[in-house]
């Protein structure tokens, strides 16, 4: 018999599972918190709240646990062996050795741990917005960005299984200090941590008048949240600070055409929520700032078809693919 | 009988020619001067210069023009067809379609017209710097930035053969114009023109006095090569100005790294001459640049193996391998 996939993603508040039947249908899903705790073996706890999220969903299916291989998807640096090296947004988890914690419980599952993003662009290659696209960048928007790059069909892994970290390429040398410990990476712009950012900034500028007003005149009160609802919402002065936004999506994305030549560009994560304001703004600029943009076939950007469930449903696949 | 596989390798100024021996060794080499001239048919007289220059070689070899494959390697954005699309850095040669000009000649070799850092990884990887090293990065330092990547021991090239166009990434958005129409582009910082920039900035800066003096007093006078030329004798005030070029250097190593997760990158072009100097500044800056640098294995830094014949000598083994 198949063994049931379950997919989980690790997100910086919410742990999500999935169960995937044969077809990659959603057969039932479960969420829990995510925990901060720096562990004396990294990554234990998160590892035990891992089991008690997925042993839940499991005794629902009524599924025996010898039947299960477990993929875990996580934000960060995932060397080959399923640590997670290095995750500047989810600190307390460093060095956590997830699909070694996984395998020593009673259950004996069969798991492994990728980064959250390749998982979410293997979910939709295969199943999703990139099907029968063989060179495709996912860049996923949360609090940083993350990303999952297919190449003539297959998963860029890299050396120690770290490619993909768009996120922290440098795209303002003279920026703002990263989390990473750098400065003017990709995600101090466009991410959900970027978007706060610019539109304090803005909001500061005197160029957020209608919003700051609605937060009481404290132009540090708006928040991220306000000024995508306001732009979706058709305010002007908020579809100004998300054109900015996109203008900086639109330019990583443009550094990462140049170097891999993607035909297509998937955006999911949180913020993707934002997509109806987004996506226009990033999808108007970017021809402006690829190389060769006049010569170049266009290159789609697209809103996840998963959405949240990408990392999740992706997890599941990589575990079917690799331990089934 | 294996054809005889030439390679060509279109520079701004020279065109030069390698015949290859079945064990990789150079048989034979030619050079030419590289046509600036703008044709009705785009690249036809380039096309004509490269024939001129093979001609010239094979009469030498005494070689039949039938057993001869040929592959071309040109800067700019090459499409599976061998069109050269876009080329920043030779503009007289935008849209020339090198391999099917070839192609009518009388001669009728077989031939294909590839990327030069592309053909430059390539010869790297199997029979130079990158031998038996699976995921490497080709940085070609020249008037511009060049790149090759290969990704699990595989040349990418992406969706229309446009892949490691890595000079034209944008590392400092508000940065200088570049050729390619864009802003900040690595390329106006850490290929010969960067040098050239950074060394004239120095200069009216008041960094480096003995170089003006040097030149007469005339700050614009400075040029690239001084600067490294007394660099390599010990000149401090211009080993500052390398150290500079080599941050710069790093930072866009860095950047892509972080994306493919190389384990090695070859530095080569006319400018890799300084390799002396620039390599140890480059090597210097890089980890604390890349993310995650102190969990990251060391990426190392190496000088080109095969130097200026690296273009030509991966351009005849990918006609080997595509054509024979």
């Amino acid at each position: 018999v198949t063994p049931l996939a379950v997919g989980v993603d690790v997100g910086g508040t919410k742990i999500q599972a999935v169960a995937l039947g044969d077809a990659g249908e959603i057969l039932d899903r479960e969420r829990g918190d995510t925990p901060h705790v720096v562990d004396a073996v990294p990554g234990s706890t998160l590892a035990g709240a891992i089991e008690s999220v997925v042993t839940t969903m499991l005794a629902r299916l009524r599924t025996s646990p010898d039947d299960v291989v477990v993929g875990v998807g996580v934000p960060g640096m995932v060397a080959y062996d399923g640590t997670l090296v290095f995750a500047p947004n989810l600190p307390s988890a460093n060095g956590a050795r997830i699909a070694t914690a996984l395998a020593t419980l009673p259950a004996h599952w069969r798991a492994l741990c990728e980064n959250d993003a390749d998982c979410a662009v293997v979910a939709e290659h295969r199943l999703g917005a990139a099907r029968g696209i063989d060179d495709v960048v996912m860049v996923t928007l949360g609090t940083g960005i993350g990303g999952g790059i297919i190449s003539s069909g297959t998963l860029v892994r890299g050396r120690s299984g770290f490619a993909g970290e768009i996120g922290h390429m440098v795209v303002d040398a003279n920026g703002p200090r990263c989390v990473c410990g750098g400065r003017g990476c990709w995600e101090r712009y466009a991410s959900g941590a970027g978007v706060a950012r610019l539109a304090r900034e803005a909001a500061h500028a005197g160029k957020l008048p209608t919003l700051v007003a609605r937060c009481g005149g404290d132009p540090d009160a708006v928040r991220g949240e306000d000024v995508t609802g306001a732009a979706a919402d058709g305010l002007d002065e908020a579809l100004a600070v998300i054109d900015d936004v996109g203008w900086w999506l639109a330019l990583g994305i443009a550094n990462v055409v140049a170097i891999m030549d993607a035909a297509h560009v998937v955006l999911g994560g949180g913020l993707a929520s934002a997509s109806s304001v987004l996506l226009p703004a990033a999808r108007r600029h970017l021809g402006a700032l690829v190389e060769g943009g006049g010569t170049r076939p266009v290159v789609t950007i697209v809103a996840s078809q998963f959405g949240p469930d990408a990392g999740a449903v992706g997890a599941a696949l990589l575990a079917s693919e690799r331990l089934a």
